[in-house]
């Protein structure tokens, strides 16, 4: 059985692993389609994610389909396509007894803090895969795990009907918010520097897109608004200048989603703050978001065409990184 | 009819002013009694407050008798005690649409955008003054103001059994947000320079207290906190470093509330915000708490006693303000 490993950072091979168990009790052992290829990924690989360990098979937006389950699994069958949830959870420390197992004290990542989808097999709990119908391709099923990104950044900002929200960023998480928080009834305006990604942005149902490399962002989001800023400005760039101005962005009362990372800190007032009564809210993983996004998918409720741009065998993993790096592919799946 | 006016920056006079209308109408005549002396009332005669527009009768805090109503006022009579709800809004905006009336987007604040209740009458609409029982004595009434504060505070942080709230500064405003906090069921811990304000601060009920000259903030909070952070964290100081403190003091889900306008940037990272998906809100001024305060007041649900140290004739202004100054004392009266 062939998986993707990293080795330690800037070292990914493909490894040749010992057969893999076979499922008992509640386990299930899925054979893998795809696994999308994400930042977090590339991240991994370079050695710039902080929750990383090495070695690590990486690989988190995962599908499949279920090749065996163990004795005690009633709701999976062979056959089935399913869906990784990549979130592992305590259940017992105070954000999980909250409802906010994304940022469970304990969390695990599979591909991150634990070894990941990127392998012809793995074998995994019940509980943590998602059933999906197969009417849903499985370019399109793979897709659920971003888009959960997307609707936990909707559901941070509180987005809903008569909202005005600014992505930044029109790449593939960016999409994702884009998607979700037109679904929500939001008018959406989406920045970013590259026109081709704007120009997608539109097609997939942006109402108005600004190229940051033609016009200053903050003048337009006003004019666009008549003066009176977003009120969800989520920021699916991360670099503390979309940050920053994801806060000068808002109108009174407004929501900043903060998706990003950076250690190295931002300049933020406090006036701009507590002028408007502003809400800056981090927005990390999901909580219970695949049943949502499947129910969308399942029901054709969100046109994801064309954000997959790229599949590449397993084999290729190294020219799927060089063309993550390039910048003009959205979506890249790997291939098992 | 003496007044209290701010001609302009750093110059403050009592003023001979013409005799006042009868109330006409909705309005009521208020006899003032005390106007409590708050810092945004000080940075109006230093020229720091953003919104003040000169001259200016200051003060906000405000409580006195009715002395006359007008032919439509029912609800108010002569010889009530009142106080001054001291924000005036448009009703129109998005902001007060959607209840959110202290950022309403025309907003004016007695005693900083229009003139204020630093005077022996004013004449007012009748529903910009909230009654409260005569059995609540006047030096407690005035209180009401400040209380609300804290009130919007514990408000915006969803404080309530269970948590754990960081409260930084143990002057007025810190010491309201503690009463409401406590009131609400949390644990509170308050961090201040003045070994004598935490003292009180505890007497007021505050379950821990830090001096952030002899101790580091924020080992002490994950000692208290037994590693975990805190659930709120409030900055009733409003520097950049007590800003950038509550940030780092958090809990995962924590919510840090910030009632400072500072307009140099303070320094925020994201993946604070992110990892353990903080909400960083703005709390400014109050919405609707002044029905709350007056209920806690009247049922002495809240124990103020001890807050008030000065009070001072309306003479006495130029005394007052430098007594402010040298940070010795609580809350300073001007009696009218």
């Amino acid at each position: 059985m062939k998986q993707v490993l990293v080795k330690k950072p800037q070292d990914i091979q493909i490894v040749e692993a010992e057969k893999i168990d076979r499922p008992q009790g509640n386990e299930v052992k899925v054979k893998v389609i795809y696994a999308g290829l994400c930042g977090s990924d590339v991240h991994i690989f370079e050695g710039h994610n902080p929750f990383a360990t090495y070695p690590r098979i990486i690989g988190h937006e995962v599908m499949g389909v279920v090749e065996e389950v163990g004795e005690d699994v009633s709701d999976l069958e062979s056959g089935d396509q399913v869906i990784l949830e990549p979130i592992k959870t305590c259940g017992e420390c105070r954000s999980c007894r909250i409802g906010r197992p994304n940022i469970c004290e304990n969390l695990q990542v599979y591909g991150v803090h634990r070894d990941g989808g990127m392998r012809e097999y793995f074998v995994i709990e019940s509980d943590k895969l998602h059933k999906i119908s197969s009417e849903v391709t499985p370019e399109k099923a793979v897709l659920a795990e971003p888009l959960t990104i997307g609707a936990q950044a909707s559901l941070r900002g509180e987005v809903g009907e008569g909202d005005t929200v600014l992505i930044q960023g029109a790449g593939t998480i960016g999409l994702c918010c884009l998607l979700i928080a037109k679904h929500r009834g939001a008018k959406v305006i989406v920045s970013d520097l590259d026109n081709d990604k704007l120009q997608f942005a539109k097609d997939k149902g942006a109402d108005y897109t600004i190229n940051i490399g033609e016009n200053n962002l903050l003048d337009e989001v006003f004019k666009i608004t008549e003066d009176k800023g977003v009120n969800v400005s989520m920021d699916a760039v991360g670099l503390n200048a979309t940050f920053e101005s994801a806060v000068k962005s808002c109108a009174p009362a407004g929501k900043v989603v903060v998706l990003g990372f950076e250690e190295k800190p931002a300049q933020v007032s406090q006036v701009d703050i507590t002028k408007g009564e502003l809400d800056i809210k981090g927005s990390r993983l999901q909580t219970d978001q695949f049943p949502y996004i499947i129910s969308l998918l399942e029901k054709n409720l969100i046109d994801v065409d064309g954000i997959v741009t790229h599949i590449k065998d397993k084999e290729e993993i190294n020219d799927a990184l060089e063309l993550f790096k390039d910048n003009s592919s959205r979506k890249i799946l790997i291939k098992f």
